[in-house]
This record gives C-alpha cells, sequence and structure tokens, in this order.
C-alpha cells in the first residue's frame, strides 16, 4: 500500500515536472525546473578523489567523534582521546619557546616594544623584522619569496650548517613545508605521464600531491631491515619497472629523519641516491623537516645539499630543493605554518617560474615567516634571552630523545610486534602481526587489518594512531605509526594501555 | 686570437668528455657523464610556463629594480616607488586596527594575559579562542577547518549580515581567500575539458588557477559602458561559444565589489546570475572580499547568500561558495594570509571531500584564523575597546572614500581617459586612449600597449600601476589598475605627477 502511494505520488510529480518543462520551454529557452547538483559523484574531480591522507583519515575521524562523545557524558574506560596521529607537540603540552612567542607578539603589536615584559635581544629581533618588511610590518603582503631580512637569516643558518654557499635567491618563505613541497610538485609534473619517485612507508603528502597534479607517484621500498634505508637495487628496480610502462620520471623524495619510519640517512646512502638522481636526470627533493630531532648519539643529520656540495664537480649540477618548516624541531610551531624551501642548481628560467608560481598566492604568513626567522636565528650564547632558550630547548629535546626509547622499547616487548630505533623525528612505526583470524574480520568489513586494529585500539583505550596502509608498506606487513608526543609522565600509562589492547587483541582473534 | 685559444680549449674539453664517457659506459651500465637539468624549456610545466599574475608581473618587478636602484644611490626625478599594484594597505601606511593586532600578541604570548598594557575585551577574547584551540594555542595545527570557535564567530558573523542561517560545517578557515578559491577550483575541475565562467576583466588569481589545473577560463566580459555590470545575453553568449567548443562548464565566478573594476553588483543583477546558474547547472564562486570597502551611498553590499536564499525555492539547491578574507575591509590585514569559505547547498560527498582536501595542508596558519575572528566578532558598543576602534575603522573608510573619489575625478580629467565610479573595493580601473604610434612603439617591443604605458608612468613616477591587459578587457580598448591606497595627503602630489606623465605620454606619441 505505502509502496503503491510512493508510486503515485512519483507519477504525480513526474506528470508536473512534465508540465513545468513545456511552460519552462515556452518561456525561456534555456529554462530547467530543477537543479541537479554538480559537485556529486564524477561531478567532483577525480584527481580529488582519489587523493588519500590517511593522518586525518578514518581512524582520526572516529577519534574527533568519540571525543565529541566524551564531551556529551559518554562513559568509557578512558576520560581523553591520545592524539598519536599528527606530529602536533604543542597540542600535547609540548611547550614553546618563549623567545618565538615573545618575537611573535612584538612584531604584531609593536607598542609593546616599550614595554619591560620582553628581553633586549627578543626586541632588537623584532625591531629589524620591522624595518625590513616596511610600513604595514607583519599586516603586509611581503615580497613574494619572504620578507628580505628573514631570507638572509635562512642563508645564514643554511651556510653555518653546511658550510657551504647560499643565497636569497634561492630561499622561499612558504606556509609550512607542504607549501614548499606543492610549489616544486606543480613546476616538475610536465605532463600527465610525469612520475616521481617516492618511498613507501613515506609521508602521504606526496602520493596526495602526484594524485592531485594527474602524475604517478613510482614507489621504492625503504628496507625494514637495514633500519629503513634507500636500496641502491630497489631504486633501480621501482624506475625500470614505471620507466617500462611508459612514465617520465623526473624526481625522486627522500625524507631524512624519515616520517614516518625515524631513521636518518647515512652520508654514503645519500651519495649513492645523488649519483642515482644523476645518472636518471631527476630533481632531487629532500624533506629535511626533522634536521633537529635526532636522538641517536651514532648518527648526525647532514643535508642533502651539504653531501652534494661535497661530491666531484660532476654532480654539481644536480637540481635539488630541500624543504624545512617551523612545526617541528624542539619549536613545534604546527600553528604558525612557516617554512622554507631552498633550491640548488635551479635554471634561471626555473626559478623565474618558481617566483612566478610563489606570486600567485601573493606570500605566505608574516607570522609563520617570522617563526622561520626566529628559528633560524635563535638566541646564542652571551644572549640575554640565551638561559631560558637553552633550558626550554635542551628540556625538551632530551625528554624526546627518552620517550623515543620508551616507544621503541615498549613496541618490541609486544607479542609479534618489532620496532627499528627511532633516531630521529617524532614517530615510531612498529610491525604488527595480524592474526589471519582479525585479516578475515577486516576483508569482510572491508578494511585493511591494520585500520581494524588501530580502530580497536582507538575504541578501547583512546589512543589514535595512524594505521601503515596509510604510509604504504610491503604487502603482507603491517604497521602502525604513532608519534612520541604525548607528556612524558603519561608514558608507562599509555605503554599499558596499549600493551593490555595488544594482548586482548590478540587473544581475540587468535587460535 | 682569443677567440682561437676559446676554441682550442673547448676541443680539449669535448676530448676530455669523450674519453670519460667510455670510461663511465665500461663502470656502470648506466653512467652518464653529465647532468642535464630537468627544470628547463620543456622540463618545467606547462600549465605553470602558461599562467599569468600580473599583479606581481612585469611593471612591478621593475619597479622593484628601481627601488634597489634608488637605494644604491641612483638619481631620478622621484626619491621613492609609490606602490599602486597591490591591495596591501598597510605597507602605504594605512593603520592597523588595534584590537586586531592586541588579540594576536595576546595569543601568541599568553603570558601578557595578566598585562595591565591590554583592555579586558581583548584578553577575553583572546582567552576564548586559546581555550577553544586546546593545549597548543596558535602554536598547534587546528582541526582542517580551523579552530571551532572561530568557525562559530564566522557563522554569528554571517547570520547578522544576512539573516540566514549557517553553520560550522559549512565554513573552513583558509590561507587568505586564495587558498579557499582554490580549494573550491580543484574540486570543480573534474577534467581537462572543463570550464568555468570568469569575469573580464578579472582579479588574475583566478585565471592563473584555471591555467595550473589545466582547464578553460569561459571569459564574459563586464559592461564597461553600464558601471561593469554582468549582462544576462554576455554571459549566455560566452557559455554558448565555448559549449559549442566542447568545454563542460561547471562554475562562474563573479566577484562584488569588484576587483580591478570597483563595481558593487545589484540585487537585481545577482539574481538574474543565480537564475543563469540554476538553468545552465553551475557552481556560483562569490568573491566578496571587499564587503566591507564600499564608498556609494547610493548602494549597499548584498552577499550572494542572502539573495540566494530570498529566492524562490527552486533556487534553494544550487550550489555556491563564498569567500572573505582578513586582507581587505578597512583591516588590510594581508600579511596575516587569513580568510574563510562559506559551502552553500554543498553535498555531503562534497563536504567530505573538500575537508579531505584542506587536511593535506593540515590547517589554515593560526595567525589569520585569529585575525578572521577579530574581524567577525569585532568590538561592539558599550565595550572598552569600541570607542578607540570605532575611530580607527571611521577615519580609515572615510578617507577611502575621499581617495576614491579623488582618484576617478582625476583620471576623469585626464585626456582620453574615463574612469567609472569607484563604488568599492580600493581601485580605479580607468579606460585610456594610446596613440597610434605608441601602440607601433609597443609591437616593436613585443609588448601590450598598456605596458608600455604603465612602464613610462613608473619610470617617470615611481607610480606602479597595473597594465590592464593584465585583468583582461576588451580588445582595442586600453585600461589600467591602480589602487585608491597611497596616504592620502600625497594624493594632490600623485595626482599631479600622473597627469604630467599622461600629457608627456600623448605628446610624445601623438601626431
Amino acid at each position: 500500500m505505502r509502496g503503491f502511494a510512493l508510486f503515485a505520488s512519483l507519477s504525480k510529480r513526474r506528470l508536473i515536472t512534465v508540465s513545468l518543462k513545456r511552460y519552462c520551454s515556452v518561456s525561456s529557452k534555456y529554462a530547467a525546473n530543477s537543479y541537479e547538483k554538480v559537485l556529486k559523484g564524477i561531478g567532483i574531480s577525480n584527481s580529488v578523489r582519489e587523493a588519500q591522507y590517511a593522518v586525518r583519515g578514518e581512524v582520526p575521524t572516529r577519534a574527533l567523534q568519540i571525543e565529541e562523545e566524551l564531551k556529551q557524558g559518554n562513559k568509557r574506560p578512558f576520560d581523553h582521546i591520545i592524539f598519536c596521529n599528527v606530529g602536533n607537540p604543542q597540542q600535547l603540552a609540548n611547550p614553546p619557546i618563549s623567545y618565538v612567542r615573545q618575537v611573535l607578539a612584538l612584531c604584531d603589536y609593536p607598542e609593546l616594544l616599550s614595554s619591560s615584559q620582553f628581553p633586549s635581544d627578543a626586541k632588537e629581533h623584532a625591531k629589524r623584522i620591522l624595518a625590513s618588511a616596511g610600513k604595514g610590518g607583519s599586516g603586509a603582503y611581503s615580497n613574494s619569496g619572504g620578507v628580505s631580512c628573514i631570507r638572509q637569516d635562512v642563508v645564514d643558518f643554511i651556510q653555518r650548517r653546511d658550510n657551504h654557499e647560499s643565497s636569497v635567491n634561492h630561499v622561499f618563505l612558504t606556509n609550512g613545508a607542504s607549501d614548499g613541497i606543492s610549489l616544486i610538485m606543480k613546476l616538475l609534473i610536465a605532463s600527465s605521464n610525469t612520475g616521481v619517485m617516492v618511498p613507501v612507508p613515506e609521508y602521504p603528502l606526496y602520493s596526495a600531491l602526484l594524485s592531485l597534479l594527474g602524475a604517478t607517484p613510482v614507489r621504492y621500498y625503504l628496507n625494514e631491515d637495514n633500519n629503513w634505508s634507500i636500496e641502491l637495487s630497489e631504486l633501480e628496480r621501482s624506475y625500470e619497472t614505471f620507466e617500462k610502462a611508459g612514465i617520465a620520471i623526473s624526481g625522486i623524495v627522500l625524507i631524512s629523519p624519515g616520517n614516518p619510519t625515524g631513521q636518518i640517512l647515512e652520508r654514503s646512502n645519500l651519495e649513492q641516491i645523488i649519483d642515482f638522481a644523476y645518472r636518471k636526470r631527476l630533481v632531487i627533493l629532500a624533506d629535511e623537516v626533522y634536521q633537529e630531532n635526532v636522538y641517536t648519539k651514532q648518527k648526525k643529520f647532514v643535508s642533502v645539499k651539504k653531501v652534494l656540495r661535497e661530491m666531484p664537480s660532476k654532480y654539481q649540477d644536480v637540481e635539488l630543493a630541500s624543504f624545512h618548516s617551523a612545526s617541528k624541531g624542539f619549536y613545534g610551531e604546527c600553528g604558525r605554518r612557516g617554512g622554507y624551501l631552498e633550491v640548488t642548481n635551479f635554471s634561471d628560467e626555473a626559478l623565474e617560474q618558481l617566483y612566478k608560481l610563489a606570486s600567485i598566492n601573493l606570500c605566505a604568513n608574516l607570522n609563520g615567516q617570522i617563526a622561520m626567522s626566529c628559528i633560524t636565528r635563535h638566541p646564542r650564547q652571551g644572549m640575554p634571552s640565551y638561559p631560558r632558550f637553552e633550558e626550554e630547548r635542551s628540556n625538551l629535546l632530551s625528554s624526546y630523545a627518552r620517550r623515543a626509547e620508551m616507544i621503541q622499547t615498549a613496541m618490541n616487548t609486544l607479542e609479534g610486534c618489532s620496532c627499528n630505533q627511532v633516531e630521529g623525528a617524532m614517530y615510531a612505526f612498529p610491525k604488527i602481526s595480524i592474526p589471519q583470524k582479525a585479516q578475515q574480520v577486516a576483508k569482510e568489513q572491508g578494511k585493511h587489518p591494520d585500520v581494524l586494529y588501530a580502530l580497536s585500539l582507538l575504541e578501547h583505550t583512546g589512543i589514535c594512531v595512524v594505521p601503515g596502509s596509510g604510509f604504504g608498506q610491503k604487502p603482507g606487513t603491517f604497521h602502525f605509526r604513532t608519534t612520541i608526543l604525548p607528556p612524558e609522565e603519561d608514558f608507562p600509562k599509555v605503554m599499558t594501555a596499549f600493551q593490555k589492547h595488544h594482548e586482548w587483541f590478540l587473544n581475540k582473534y587468535q587460535g
């Protein structure tokens, strides 16, 4: 009966529609009588629909829902979500560096320059930036590449770090490293069959950008058994496979210290990659945003730029783009969206196009630019702000090192779980074995097995991690990424919750 | 002799190269002996090479050079460049609104919350944002759509303005309006034959984005004779032309108040456009960043959202994206790169994809988000900051109105020059007649005639405007865009310089 009524009503509507159509076609050549939405199904860009970004994907989205439910009084075995999905240090109560915040406040409200609440070096720093930025200070668009004295700060920082020349014309300030990476990708994707080599596991920004630009990610696997090193034979394998498939490969991405994998690439490994780029004619994209997050005493961060400059002369034309950020290190100023991009060996033509591209968005936000100035020109010994700065810096870095150690130790005690040493960055990426039965259940739910695991962990403990499938992993292996950022004093509790859930999960699905 | 030596040395180098090549081919299968740069010529993305962005193009680039030359002591008939190319108010000494700067400083350095240097309402404002942003305050990534209380501020602002409902789930905070426009364009360009209708003259961001996304700008001319109105017949003409050429047109951009044209579109005109979008199944992109820059008493700004909501029910599915910014209005906080995007009638699927897209860049910078909070939740009557706020606001807006009047009057006195009323925004876009002889000279130099004019103006007076060809104009007509932003006290001098150069230019090329 109900079905019939519905049918009748539909028929009636169709009747009206037909009459209306006839009426409209009289009143106006183009008249329609209904508007069908454009942005649905294939009306939405396919590249957008295909782009994946797991760091804020299914598991974190569920975490936000649970957080909301908790606020509304729903009871759970935990009272808040522990967000280990994003490297967002300050959100997990890792404090900011006071000097950075002081200079930012002084630039935003220069009336404070006469206040006694600020140290003299922070005031000098702010005055110098305001003089260079011009009358509008932090409220005006800067040059498309950034405020000139801040570009100079970046150049000085790079030269101190590498002992090799840099130039303001090769430095662009960006809205976080992501923005700089996006600029270079846009420049590099010359046609629809362009490919760029990206590591697996990778920070998923790269594949997402390639998808948005209609290009192909040419994936190469990191060697988990050798602490996530890059193997030349694997680069050759991947390159050849995609080359044979007709892909024109024009770049290679490397991330060191690694995200999500935490390794620091050795100089000899970087030399191999530079030689590979030289032989295959590839632009190198060096993601070095974690360069100040090194926890092992056995290794030091070395920039790709420095290694390149110290190789024989034949390599001195290899094109390189290096990225840095205000969001990581011990600064953790994620909310600023500050970053820089340094290009090496770019042609004048490429520089000109890059400048134009940067101009289309006018400039990077000044607050982020100023944060980059503070990071590259931080207080030195003898300056009034140095003692506080140094104390804040060393407290954070030593605590991160302890947390990295704790997390990898804890992971390695879990049954069927192994975790490489977290040498740097802000993440552990342990491998977990997932019982066949759990894999079967996941399959039935149309989920990756590691998504099933991560969702289960979230629902039972409130700990939010990102499944390994969001970063890519060798087929048949399962991982997750967790940050090392929860407060140090919470670690025993968090690790116990982790362990308990892991045992419960294995029990549930084993045998 | 010198030539011969060079030749000999070249031959020697070639010899070495050949031997090296032979050596390398033995030592490694892939060895090459030189690296040819990737990023040059067709190695650089064609879409990037084709994108144009005149606001920072040839003329402004030359202006920066001259500025540098002046600093180095070169003599000119002027002592500094007057940048009228970018709507960058604070750079031209238009002061910021103190309240905005206070809240920004308080959020960046919360130790100031105990300082007596700040009014209580600014402190309350900052505390509310910090509570909503969570532990990291302005130093942490926010939700991909923005800090939740700031999204609510935007919703309240829209509801007060329009008297129609909005929702936090439909509001995204962005890095300036440009970023929001770019998000929607990415969503909308479903294939390589997608087209989006853009006005001519237009703010060139739109064509640049379409070029970068490989889509077609479907250009429609504004009617200069009717104060830059949008004519339905012209929309139909443009649509049909491109539709016949096989372009799938999926959106229409309108800018009101106009950039570069300064007009305010009437409600009846907006109704026509909404009806057109309804009939043609187009998403409307409404660029309303100048909504608080209205100088005529005859017209009021009305948002497309409001007009849409007050049309008959059949229109209530038309998809609309509206953009606003912290950079314009009387705030002029360009350096913040703050903005918002409101979507109306978007499907859940489109919202989900938009959220994912926003997530790939993590979030808009917090400083810009906070600026948007100050703009949408500014001091009200009775609050401690209101008197200062109101004085700053009305001083700036009334001065802008006087400057708009002065500039259009001055332009209309120039020989062969006519300028529509600057009803709003920050620009005048006068039409100039350029003598045949000048057009000939321009042709010989491979330049647009209006570029020749603008370069000449720059070299002789230091005034930097953008040639009309950078925005598009009817063939055979010439224009330039100048901001109304130079300091009011400089206006007589600037206008005199303008006039003198104009006469000189006509004399030089006439007869």
